[in-house]
């Protein structure tokens, strides 16, 4: 049966097979009236789905289809939606599809922090079904986490920023991240290359940090102001004492972040915020006074606001990510995950050529 | 020789001697030109003082004289002072005595922060001199760091809010506590207890969480809202999922506070704040992404200004710390410090009867 009952995409069987993904047809989601189906043209691919592939954070179901950067078509909408979006129009989806949207959390726009929280891929809605991301033919999502892409925006290039880029974009704007300010990015990878983008976007000096020089040329390419090789300079701190504003945590573990060092770096008040999702195990050990005067947090995605505030930014600046494409199907997924491990792109994949590997009707 | 040569005071000889305090005399620090010297007529008892004398930070002078909540009266102003203070004048010295002034964090009310901290008893000066503190007859202290006493607040009452006091009030402020803000402070001793009372007064909702029901009525008396005895209560953080802007944690140790529970209850961008000074052995373990849209962090002391608007919310809402008083000398001390040690005291000592054990010219 093809779409509309099943979707036709690229998945994982079992977290040891993670490098050997196949082509999978799986039963859609059940339609509720609110509910967008999107034939998706492009999507990025995401340190999450690594992650999950590999079963660091939770088993995975069967036939797992990850991928939750994704930009495409509308071909259907709900009796039942209130969007403005209309059949032909390019959307996106990002880590989240539904929350509770009744509760102070989401009313607030913390959707991504509700109890009732599904994500884009391997979590259970109430009714059982295991969401599925967007290596594949279609998705279909509520109407709310559904949004319009700005026109300027190349799909390859607005497909990371859905995911990847607002998981940067909310800390920095959450908290004061702007004209005056001096940020630091820490981990200059697929997260840490769209913060510096931003960051200078919204109007902040940037101090990139990564451990050797060879992330240097790009980050001052990226438009960072000053590099830090932390492994290779001594003491590299004690020319930012009390200087940074918000340090952004971008790197994929914590257990190389000298945290003492960054902590000295910044001003009372300061906020040193982590974007990594390390392994489930990992834990974070600070002395009993060892933060004085600074706060540390996690933080979560963004929300479909942030999103549609971020795709603004983003077009109104004119802001190119720096984007790998790679077309989907076994070879380019396999390819794409594989690298990933290895740490092998610069800085962040989109698979394309969607219409090859899911021919339309 | 007597005054201004040398001071008198009661202190510890050695760590292991602790609950042994004895009249020592010992001289001076130097007279700069920026100093003030009080005659101290009331110093409170503070944490800090014991932590001090048992050796938990570091280790300690010779002769060591704790004690930073001092209230006294001016005897001698230096010929460059430029306050407003004259002799004869009622004022106060907190835990903090000199910084550099002139640095940024100086200049923008972040003294506690600045490296050239000297505190109040136990640091060296640049000149090598060991500060000794308000366990004696007068004290000498730059004139930055002497604040005067609204009227309306006796010397007992405002003794404790030099260090404890505005240690509570500090973080309060600078995160936004106030009308409308749902304020969470754990541990009801000391410091809690003021930090009752000032959140109250800042128009706040409170809960009081202590681990057993024992400080319920007294929480509640001082103006709580609500009380939770954590330990008698299963699963007692599912009434206050995020709820709260502000946790203050005044706790005396981090062992036995569930913060995986607090982070629950937080709101998404509230604040968890440490005040809670523990052996420099202990350390907090979180998880790797524990601290999800919530903020974690230690505070320290509180800026000259912070204390004069402490000072000014006490006397302008007539608010009455509880204090019970003891008589100065070696039989006074010994009583506050072994009391303390065993959690005996609601909830704040204040030594009183200088001009008894300290007889002035």
């Amino acid at each position: 049966m093809p779409y509309p009952e099943e979707f036709t995409g690229i998945g994982v069987t079992s977290i040891d097979k993670w490098d050997s993904p196949e082509r999978v047809t799986y039963e859609a989601k059940k339609f509720d009236p609110h509910d967008i189906d999107i034939q998706i043209d492009v999507c990025g691919v995401c340190g999450s789905d690594l992650h999950t592939v590999q079963g660091h954070w939770r088993a995975i179901r069967e036939s797992m289809v990850v991928g939750h950067e994704i930009i495409g078509t509308v071909v259907k909408i709900g009796s039942e939606c209130n969007s403005d979006l209309k059949i032909g129009d390019r959307v996106g989806v990002g880590a989240q599809v539904l929350s509770c949207l009744s509760c102070e959390l989401c009313q607030e726009g913390n959707e991504p922090y509700c109890a009732e929280f599904v994500s884009c891929y391997n979590r259970p809605y109430k009714d059982g079904y295991v969401s599925q991301g967007g290596y594949a033919s279609h998705v279909r999502v509520h109407e709310h986490f559904v949004v319009p892409i700005p026109e300027n925006i190349e799909s390859e290039l607005a497909a990371p920023l859905l995911c990847g880029g607002v998981t940067v974009y909310s800390p920095l704007k959450r908290n004061g991240c702007g004209p005056g300010k001096n940020i630091g990015i820490v981990g200059i990878g697929g997260l840490g290359h769209m913060a510096i983008l931003f960051a200078k976007a919204m109007g902040a000096e940037v101090w990139a940090f990564s451990r050797k020089s060879n992330k240097r040329n790009d980050s001052l390419k990226l438009g960072a102001d000053h590099y830090i090789a932390t492994s290779e300079v001594n003491d590299w701190e004690q020319s930012l004492i009390h200087k940074l504003d918000i340090v952004l945590v971008c790197a994929s573990s914590l257990e190389h972040i000298d945290l003492d060092k960054y902590i000295k770096c910044m001003k009372i008040g300061g906020k040193i915020i982590s974007v990594c999702v390390p392994h489930r195990d990992e834990k974070l050990t600070l002395s009993g006074f060892g933060l004085m005067g600074v706060h540390i947090s996690n933080s979560s995605l963004g929300s479909p606001q942030e999103i549609r505030d971020l795709l603004k930014l983003v077009s109104d600046n004119d802001i190119k990510i720096w984007v790998e494409t790679l077309p989907v199907g076994v070879k380019g997924v396999t390819e794409a995950l594989t690298r990933l491990d290895k740490g092998d792109v610069r800085y962040r994949f989109s698979l394309i050529d969607y219409d090859k590997e899911f021919p339309r009707e």
